[in-house]
């Protein structure tokens, strides 16, 4: 037990040392931690054992390991560091982005470790989530229809996903706030910074009720590219991407790609013809990039039923199994009837990388049609 | 010459007369002229040597034949009737209505006659038209919307297409009246009836500088089913039909209805989600039922080109004949490479009632690929 305690600090140690050297996503370090192992990775990447394509990255700040440090920093301002080793990482909402990073996608790599203030768990709160975003220089029009709608669907349980920024993203997280509702503020800086400097009582509003999440370890500052791999977490971490107001270049048209990417589904709300800050909205919806929705009820019909039936939902009695699609259900059938599998097999046998095969047994345990045990994966026998 | 010329008036006393009968579309009456002849057709309404299903149509009023004096009375108004005979008929237009009623759809027919008072050519007029329909209790934004995209139409050379109602109708017709362009209202009554009753100035300024239309004989009062009636024909005459403000059971969704069945394009401006007027223009965009625009350059987008494109288009080089669709493929095809065929003998060849080869070839004629002689129709050698 003392021997799995101290290799669990190793591991985490390497994650948060990793998550500092190259501070963002980052593709050939996760490829690289796919191959050798978190721990094996850290060293080769202190080392500077490398291959070409990760010496630059890591250039910077390998030298220096902050990992101590950065998990003091973070446990002194009641937060936490979530890796993917931990129960709380939320590996089916990361599924999309495994699957872009697989494919050698720019930019659709996993992050690394999520820093996170706040007392929700990620896990659950990602569970049914619609991301809320929008034009900075939103109209009274624009504040009112995000207030009401994230209000709406707070009060129904649902998370709201935002960015913090002015406008839209601070109406739809006051409106979960006001009804008691769950939220998360997904930043483009450290944790501890709070950006803009006048949403300083907005995050801790949000750290003491709800999540502050940021795959950028403390203290760092908020750079424009940040911004865009944050929008890539903010459509990662729900089920559907609401966009109020957007200007012609919003960057809130920059989620918007992102849940298309990620196969969530992209809403969008009309407004006047002759309000600048409705022209993205209109733009969108005409060209077939997202939905015009009007309130939360046309909210949640396309953001849910979840895409994964999950048993026992409502009204459905077909076998769950039958819903599954892709990736899950390739690696579903991999699974004997009886007996089990490591995923290192599983990922042999359906030709899937092993992050997509993790993510996937992550889906389907949450589904509930597969378990875990000392020998590997297997299938939950189901009654009838 | 003279016996042609008596031909002509006996003729179109019988289209006259048949109107006032039936007074509006009437599917089993346009089948039995199609069969027999105006002429003959108008002679067994008369002595009631009619099937069943014409009997009842026919009762009320085929015993007073008002044709002579409904002729003197539009003529006195410095208007006229239009019949199928006359160059001034938009046959192109009602091919939609025609293949409807040749396929037996419940009130897809093509009017019998079309009343109309001002100056411009039916024909000429609807050749590019935008219908711009919507709330009759308005608000001031659709009021400003429906005005500037009806006049930023009507300059480009549009013609606006509307009922003459309170609220968006009254907008474009007057928008479309204030920048010189062009302009039909469509009336469920006689164009000699002001309806309503506040819209006679009006009326009386589209009737000097545009056109009043009205498939019913002057005199005719508007009753509930006749503007349903009156929709089909909006949409007929139009490219498309614009959609400014709604509310959930606008009349405007008929004329939608009307525009998808007959193939136009059906196009909505949105408002804000917090206006009634505009829950219908979101409820049709959402459900797919309109394509979502902003502004006249959107419009003129979905509306034009023509689906057949015209000789001499702007941007085109291929053969006009390769865009051909449907009927109008099938009838130019029937035609021999060199010589001609007359319209029943291409329909004994397509098997296509001939009301549709009818109409298909003024459509051909009027793209400029077939021309018509003693002996019938032929197709015109292309150069190159």
């Amino acid at each position: 037990m003392v021997e799995a305690a101290a290799q669990d600090d190793e591991r985490r140690l390497a994650w948060v040392y990793l998550s500092r050297v190259v501070e963002g996503p980052c593709a050939a370090l996760s490829a690289l931690i796919e191959s050798v192992g978190v721990v094996e990775a850290a060293r080769a990447v202190r080392e500077c054992e490398l291959p070409e394509s990760l010496r630059g990255p890591t250039a910077l700040r390998r030298e220096s390991d902050c990992a101590a440090r950065d998990m003091d920093s973070i446990r002194r301002m009641g937060g936490r560091v979530v890796t993917p080793d931990d129960p709380e990482w939320p590996a089916w909402r990361m599924l999309g982005l495994a699957q872009l990073e697989a494919g050698r996608d720019r930019d659709g790599a996993v992050p690394l470790v999520l820093w996170v203030r706040g007392p929700g768990s990620l896990l659950a709160w990602s569970e049914r989530a619609v991301a809320v975003v929008g034009a900075r220089c939103s109209t009274g029009y624009g504040d009112q229809v995000a207030g009401e709608i994230a209000g709406d669907l707070a009060t129904q349980g649902w998370t709201i996903v935002s960015g913090a920024a002015f406008g839209i993203d601070v109406m739809a997280h006051r409106a979960a706030l006001a009804v008691g509702g769950a939220t998360i503020a997904v930043l483009a800086c450290g944790v501890d910074r709070p950006y803009p400097a006048q949403h300083e009582r907005l995050l801790d509003e949000i750290a003491d009720a709800g999540l502050v999440v940021s795959e950028y370890p403390p203290g760092t500052v908020a750079r424009k590219h940040q911004f865009l791999a944050r929008n890539r977490l903010i459509a990662a971490l729900a089920d559907g991407v609401l966009v109020v107001e957007a200007g012609l270049r919003s960057g809130a048209r920059n989620t918007v790609k992102w849940a298309r990417r990620l196969g969530r589904p992209a809403l969008a709300v009309p407004g006047p013809v002759t309000s600048a800050a409705s022209v993205g909205c209109h733009r969108m919806i005409r060209d077939g990039e997202a939905v015009l929705v009007t309130r939360a009820e046309e909210v949640i019909d396309e953001a849910g039923p979840l895409r994964l039936s999950l048993p026992g939902a409502a009204g459905r009695t077909a076998d769950p199994t039958d819903t599954l699609i892709g990736d899950s259900a390739a690696i579903y059938a991999a699974l004997p009837a009886i007996g089990s599998r490591l995923p290192v097999a599983l990922a042999e046998q359906t030709t899937l990388p092993l992050s997509v095969v993790r993510a996937c047994l992550t889906e389907l345990e949450l589904a509930g049609l597969i378990g875990t045990g000392d020998t590997g994966w297997y299938r939950i026998r189901r009654p009838g």
